[in-house]
């Protein structure tokens, strides 16, 4: 649910980083789950989503998360044992039941839905309600897209968005994700939430101890504040465009275009009616929208012109030389390249310690480093 | 293509204006269209969605745009004469050939197919290509939620939007509509720009001799401006939410999400290939996207859910008690009652000069006020 450039809450690897290979992380992923009886098929969908945000360098969305998924299983608030079902479907459109299951495993199972109907009859819409945290939107819209297809996916997420001019939140962060096929391996992968930052961002400044630029969040008495801990303190984010000024209100719209397409249109909750981050005596009741567009029952020659498109982007004139212009994705690609260059995942000694620990508690062998 | 509170380019009627019967003001265009061989059915429906922009507050798109539609069919930019043609259809999908027809006779053509399917699959996802201008989207994706639908619409620009980092236009100011029926007569109407502002924006700062807010715009040099007048002479407008600290990339990948689902996947020209504003020697080709989704495919209930979730943010404390909180659409609405309330469209004594000059200049008779 990160974007583009949303680098600040991801972690860089330096001397404090240790390298794991993919699979390595994946296959301890899928034994800490199977420790709470959860089947390694469902095991290996929630690992593979959780390895692709931290391969993508979204780090807040993937091993660090691990152990929220494992809470919510042993605490019966998602039951990892169900599947989900189809409620209502018709050739291009279903309803989805997630039945409180695992979120990537309701998100693989409604966006593999759409995507075969968008085969069929060019286009899928599939709701999901009843799911849980279903990690980075853009695993399943990249799903999509290499299959030749457009993908989109929205979820609602827990309200700690401020709606323009007013003092509480009232949405989440509702991520919108898009990506779409190019020319040859390339892609448009547009994954971003529709507040100005997601909340991570705001954690980190203070963890480090620094200010926000104003126009991120607002204190707990609705007020702009530049301090991270008066935001974390009862405080909210603010949507993208940031004050009224500078059309706020456009990025609060769009937050409530995405609940509209989940909460309202699934009948799951929605809203202020989702669960505090906090709260965490009944299930999460999240849901997603997945659809797929086909470009072959459009105008042929979509992946070309999307590539020359993006190429033009990309070498446009930059105001610093160092810093080119870059196309929705391409941060993540670099840092997928460079991933595969070095063989392995690096995280943070932060990161690793708690893996062992969790190692520890459920009985799992610990990550192999390389 | 305007938004919620993007007000500030919009005239107040004051003592300066005249008040004019919609019937009046249509009627009016429709005549001006016809000396220019439009048929009347035609002229009827660019005149409604010029209308209809006016009673909602957003006057660049209506009224004042009369002029330039009549240009483009005069100097044979715009073919009014052709009917729109569907190239390739599913149940689900279309794509519509506008061949170079007026806007809005295009786009309600391509909206009532969406319409249509969504009616029997649950989903109409329509591209069109080849179009012009189709004034404010939120006219179409209105025409979806009148029949209980939710309605989406896109359509691409000319380039003058700046990529985070870049120097020059590459993208339009392509425009995101969204409109959903809730309980009673409420709709949520989401009609923006993904543009930090829309360009008119700046050139209402520049005739009132104002400063813009930084982070609206950049100079011909891709420096940001505080200066309405470096704006205009060759400069930009960035993407919604302003530098990349603020995450203007979001605005910028929104945009490219909708030049893809418009020129991209329709065939028609696109981004940096559009003519620049001032070019006018070839067909605009512009391109649109409309969807149409229907809730009864989906949970029971969708109107009362939305209902209450616009009510619970409208209800919302404000920080200013003057000030409260609004959901995409309530502007408009407030000033569409207004309209009814004073039985007729209040416009400035400019725009009435303006529109007696083209009734002397085409022979057809003034509007006439009550």
């Amino acid at each position: 649910m990160a974007s583009a450039s949303e680098k600040s809450d991801n972690f860089t690897p330096n001397n404090l980083g240790i390298k794991y290979r993919e699979e390595e992380v994946e296959r301890f992923m899928v034994e800490c789950m199977m420790t709470q009886g959860v089947s390694r098929d469902r095991a290996t969908t929630l690992a593979q989503v959780l390895v692709a945000a931290d391969v993508r360098g979204h780090y807040s969305h993937g091993l660090h998360r691990l152990g929220h998924y494992i809470n919510d299983v042993k605490n019966n608030l998602c039951d990892a044992g169900t599947t989900p079902t189809i409620v209502k479907e018709s050739v291009s459109t279903a309803l989805v039941d997630g039945n409180n299951g695992l979120g990537p495993v309701v998100g693989k199972f409604a966006m593999d839905l759409a995507i075969r109907k968008a085969q069929t009859t060019g286009i899928g819409w599939v709701c999901a309600k009843g799911s849980n945290h279903y990690g980075i939107a853009g695993w399943y819209t990249m799903r999509a897209a290499k299959q030749g297809l457009v993908g989109v996916s929205f979820t609602n997420t827990h309200p700690v968005v401020v709606p323009t001019r007013g003092k509480q939140g009232a949405l989440g962060t509702n991520p919108i994700s898009v990506a779409a096929p190019a020319e040859g391996d390339d892609s448009f992968v547009l994954d971003m939430s529709t507040s100005v930052v997601a909340y991570g961002k705001v954690e980190v400044a203070h963890t480090k101890n620094e200010a926000i630029p104003e126009g991120w969040a607002v204190d707990k008495h609705g007020c702009m504040t530049t301090s991270s801990a008066e935001c974390l303190d009862g405080g909210f984010i603010m949507p993208l465009g940031g004050p009224e000024l500078h059309s706020g209100y456009k990025g609060f719209g769009l937050s409530m275009m995405v609940e509209i397409f989940c909460g309202i249109m699934s009948g799951s909750s929605y809203g202020p009616n989702l669960n505090s981050l906090l709260r965490k005596d009944q299930p999460a009741d999240l849901s997603h929208c997945f659809v797929a567009v086909n470009p072959a029952f459009f105008a042929p020659g979509f992946e070309e012109r999307l590539g020359d498109l993006m190429s033009h982007c990309r070498n446009m004139e930059p105001i610093d030389t160092n810093k080119p212009v870059l196309v929705a994705g391409d941060p993540e690609r670099a840092r997928t390249d460079q991933v595969k260059k070095d063989g392995g995942i690096t995280y943070h000694i932060n990161q690793v310690k708690e893996a062992w620990q969790l190692a520890e508690y459920l009985g799992v062998s610990p990550m192999q480093w390389i």
